[in-house]
């Protein structure tokens, strides 16, 4: 695989309201994008912008609150429930071929490449083929290089 | 606070060899420091460069092998032995003002501001204090924006 950039930490909360009220009233956060529902993920999701040294794409926190018990995030947070890092997220400039890269090195692909936050394909892939990190690849927006 | 630059997440893995070549053979990591032992923490720690769109100062992935079993990762690879996301640093511009300004919040900072990996001051917040993550505040290197 070609490694791109880092371009998200999601982080699961009990509390979407209050985690985006912690990180811009004690992280200092200036820039956090509007809540939305990603229905396939069972999700209510924003970001949290970071600053970077060159002005642009800093890695983003992604906030992460279930919109069901039962869901992926929803599950990591009964053992979990204070939230904290649920996953880490790189883009790839083609998701297909990061799939069957994975899949060749006997990584488990989590279901099908599927549509993720940003708007572009997606797939996760165990954290027990990944150094205990459960880990998202992204396709790279268009337009980005 | 102001939030700065989010400067790595820390990695914590039971062998430090074994995860440079997963970053570089899995992930396609091309640039990966050589590894040094930081004594004030007891860990064996290198930083995994992440690309960006500006091509300049990616957020690192900092891999963390304990030098003891004693030390605080060794203890956190007891509960999480295949190793995983352990914590995450944001930089600021001034490590003693950000201590303050924690404090006056209530936040457990944990212990004194020390040298860390990057040569910087460096302090942990409680994750009981921040949504259940382990949090890094480090003043940025001199001569960074």
């Amino acid at each position: 695989m070609k490694l791109g950039r880092m371009n998200h930490i999601g982080v699961a909360t009990p509390d979407l309201d209050a985690s985006i009220a912690f990180y811009r009233d004690v992280m200092g956060a200036t820039d956090i994008t509007e809540p939305f529902v990603l229905e396939s993920q069972q999700v209510r999701v924003c970001f949290v912008n970071t600053p970077t040294d060159s002005g642009i794409n800093g890695t983003q926190v992604e906030l992460l609150q279930p919109t069901s018990p039962d869901s992926a995030v929803g599950k990591w947070l009964e053992k979990n429930p204070l939230g904290g890092q649920h996953h880490l997220c790189f883009e790839v400039p083609d998701i297909h071929a990061a799939k069957s890269e994975f899949e060749a090195l006997g990584k488990r692909v989590l279901g099908e490449p599927r549509v993720g936050a940003h708007g572009t394909m997606i797939f996760f892939v165990h954290p027990k083929d990944m150094g205990g990190i459960l880990t998202e690849i992204m396709e790279s927006p268009k337009g980005a290089h």
